[in-house]
């Protein structure tokens, strides 16, 4: 398609808009991943299939856990993680591995959006092959595989082949370089990118993101020894406490955040404060609870009840975004130092620095208002400490579906709005991503919905929200700067109405950067 | 206030709408539920204190288990439940029992809104006492009281009294009626009920009710031997096994909507389908899942298998309202069959019936489309096999912000409208019901939200889809019903604000009714 279209446009045939009109920007997700050896693909066997939940092909020996797959991954083996489904706790584990396969979950469970986050192939919802933790052994097709097997994944087709299948890497250059620099030359609407480190950041940079529209900091907690920092903030009893742990997180936090800055040199960084509920950080099993308890000096049952005291009949509307940052405002205070000191010392580097900083799941003005207070007040403390400042920014997801009907109020605030359409969908909707699998896929035969709407954004319901909110925004603020982050940002149609709003930039997963910009331009040419 | 304001009537010095203007609605509250002799709780001893979660005074025997509950109500004593916390498998003792008093949970908890919704005193989340179920024993203000004790509540207060403390009903005549007879003089909005019993209709009536504004037919399910066809139903394999467990389950629905229309002879029934997902009706307990596996002929691990897979991350946003209907059109067509069949039953013997069917959670126009296709042909089925038929009507709570947004599209289909603006208020906010209490007390005195929305009807964001749901709905039909229920139904300033929207009825708890009156009056004569 892109070699064809390069060829007409050489010849004279068609013009550069005409190019860009006949891009099927979903058709180059297939350029942007490693796929199999067509030879080798040929003679290989299926053991076993699943959803297409994140492209590419992937092939390594088989391990069960995240620590299996860093051990692994140490002495530079391949690896693909097999689990029934995987949590937060094994993103470790995925990072390091080339695949991850599960036997539970759909397009958009755990491992699939974040595989699709980080650029990993993914096979999701394999019902059919049957995983033993204890045995460490997966049964495909009626044999058995073992920790060590090799097996290989197709990410677009969800197929999992046995044995080991040869991929090779797509090329970027020439013909898909050329389309690329259309795209930017035509485009009004930039394209930014989700990451959350500073390898992300890199090959996002390489695909043409031109910014940072999502970067989530929970994922950083997750990380090696940090958890146990965490986890003792979590379960303190107390403010004094809370900030003996949060004073261990800072420095983590921000060598974290100037790794993001260098690899960003010279563009918009969007760092979004604490997110995810507390209880997704602290131990469920007896062992490790074990093991705070002796770290925190606490008896067993205290941590115990602690952690059972988080439990949320709904965590999705539960004690999370700025409801954490407003009822501990020490953690906010914690991460708006480590940003702003993180920027002061990458400055100093010679790095050019545009820190964003960003409130979660804001729904009331005043909850901005105080985490703004929180913000600029730690600002001016750390530029008074270092005798320099920075300029930052700061925003707010617009995510909440009360966020959008009270936009011109949250826009006194607000330098930014963000739509964080995967959450607006979830609840404008009334449907938990992780459990509306059940019954979407009927719903979808039943003709009720005709696309997932956490793949393409409901323009009906979710996009009057998203417009609302834009036009009530700028209502206030005519200069409001507006993006969206989320999947739909990766997702053509979804790119399309966005910048026919007049967003001014969306922000996706690295791998779907030049996705977003073939169908940005798009939507500039076809007007 | 009552009084004095009749008195100022009959002497002329104030007019009718004078009267009206001087009600503070919710204090009438307190005429309409039981409260302490005056002399005889002055001497009583406080031993306890938690939150005032529904008025009224009440006086009985402390139980701790609903079935001790009933055991005790059969034998004509009095009770009072005492629980850490309720779930719905304990309201059949809550309708036994003359009052409630829980540890833990806040004003929106379970035992609070089913409280108020069965006119209940109810104390909650008094966390200084110590349940032991076990020993069914509870400690207060450091003594122990066992099974049988007597113990009194006041719910207007929240405070728990040592010993037995009489009681005196209110009085309802006199001048508390001629302020409901000018209310209704002056009203230009209808005030129903939620009731899902012939008792609760009937006590609805004599307060002034016109109608059953939400008849909920899953507490239905949890009666006596009804929750075992129940659970035959949801854990059947197929659906001819659902459609045996569904044909024992219809004479027992089609008996209770006849009691519920003879109760409101010559009013409107807005009867609701199922609701709650599926899990909330299974056993969670070894010995009951031993139990229906005997029942059924599984085996303990399929039955425990099928209980784990119908668990939800985030049962709000999961599979429950029409999805279920939708998934299982079977159990709507048997709840069809089971509203048309009673009202040709009542019908035959001289009462006047008005059923209303109502689909809940509706976010997507064919949703409800399909919904109206099985209720329409069941009933054509039902009138050609008794050869005679009854109006009803088809409508839909709006709830999912969703519906708001596409309620021109919804009221192609829809007769009536109801705002539940419980659920709304949940995903508008994003706030759980049952896991906001831990940060919207701190959120009050942060300032951040001035009342709590599930009280009173957030007018800058849920009011705003309430407006535009109403609009969007008129201006495809422009003759469409429109009410709201749910908790705002009984609420003074969340009423008014309904009647200036211009809508048909209000839906509140049966003893919430003269309170709706009074304030949708005061709307009226306030202009």
């Amino acid at each position: 398609m892109v070699k064809i279209a390069m060829d007409l446009l050489k010849e004279g045939k068609i013009d550069e808009k005409t190019v860009l009109r006949r891009m099927e920007a979903e058709k180059l997700d297939e350029l942007l991943h490693p796929v199999f050896d067509p030879s080798a693909a040929k003679t290989a066997k299926v053991v076993a299939k699943g959803l297409p939940a994140s492209p590419g092909a992937a092939t390594g020996h088989i391990v069960f856990f995240a620590d299996d797959a860093e051990e692994w991954a140490k002495r530079n083996k391949k690896v693909i993680l097999v689990r029934l489904e995987t949590s937060p706790e094994d993103l470790r584990g995925m990072t390091v591995a080339q695949g991850i396969l599960t036997a539970r979950g759909g397009m958009t469970s755990h491992a699939a959006v974040v595989a699709r986050g980080i650029g990993k192939c993914c096979v999701s919802g394999a019902g059919d092959i049957l995983v033993d933790y204890r045995a460490k052994t997966v049964e495909m097709s009626g044999k058995v595989y073992k920790e060590g097997d090799y097996i290989s994944l197709n990410g677009s087709t969800g197929e999992v082949y046995e044995g080991l299948v040869p991929t090779v890497m797509p090329d970027m250059s020439g013909d898909f370089a050329a389309v690329m620099k259309l795209a930017d030359k035509y485009t009004k609407m930039d394209v930014y990118t989700n990451a959350d480190s500073p390898r992300d950041a890199r090959v996002a940079r390489k695909f043409g993101a031109h910014g940072i529209g999502l970067c989530r900091t929970e994922h950083m907690f997750f990380e090696g020894d940090r958890i146990k920092a965490m986890r003792e903030m979590i379960i303190a009893p107390d403010e004094p406490s809370r900030r003996i742990a949060l004073a261990k997180l800072l420095p983590l936090q921000r060598g974290d955040f100037e790794g993001i800055f260098e690899a960003m040199d010279g563009y918009e960084v969007t760092i979004r404060l604490l997110d995810p509920p507390l209880h997704e950080f602290v131990p469920h099993q007896l062992a490790t609870q074990k093991e705070l308890a002796e770290q925190v000096g606490m008896t067993l049952d205290e941590v115990k009840q602690i952690c059972s005291n988080l439990e949320e009949f709904n965590p999705m509307l539960g004690h999370r975004g700025c409801r954490l940052g407003n009822t501990y405002p020490e953690i906010t205070e914690m991460q708006a130092r480590a940003i702003i000191e993180a920027a002061l010392n990458v400055q100093e580097r010679g790095v050019t620095v545009h820190p964003k900083i960003m409130v979660p799941l804001v729904g009331v003005l005043k909850e901005i208002e105080l985490q703004a207070e929180i913000i600029n007040r730690t600002a001016q403390q750390v530029f008074a400490e270092r005798g320099k400042t920075v300029a930052y920014k700061i925003g707010t997801m617009i995510e909440v579906p009360r966020a959008a009907l009270v936009a011109d109020q949250i826009a006194k605030v607000a330098d930014f709005f963000s739509f964080g359409t995967n959450d607006l969908t979830q609840m404008t909707f009334g449907y938990s991503r992780d459990d509306a699998p059940k019954f979407l896929g009927f719903y979808k035969k039943l003709g009720i919905i005709k696309t997932d709407p956490f793949a393409v954004l409901d323009r009906e319901g979710v996009g009057q929200l998203v417009e609302m909110g834009t036009l009530k925004g700028r209502q206030t603020k005519p200069d409001l700067n507006v993006g969206i982050c989320g999947e739909h940002g990766g997702e053509p149609s979804s790119v399309k109405f966005c910048a026919r709003l007049g967003m001014n930039y969306v922000s996706c997963s690295p791998y779907r950067v030049p996705i977003a910009r073939v169908a940005a331009a798009q939507a500039a040419v076809e007007g």
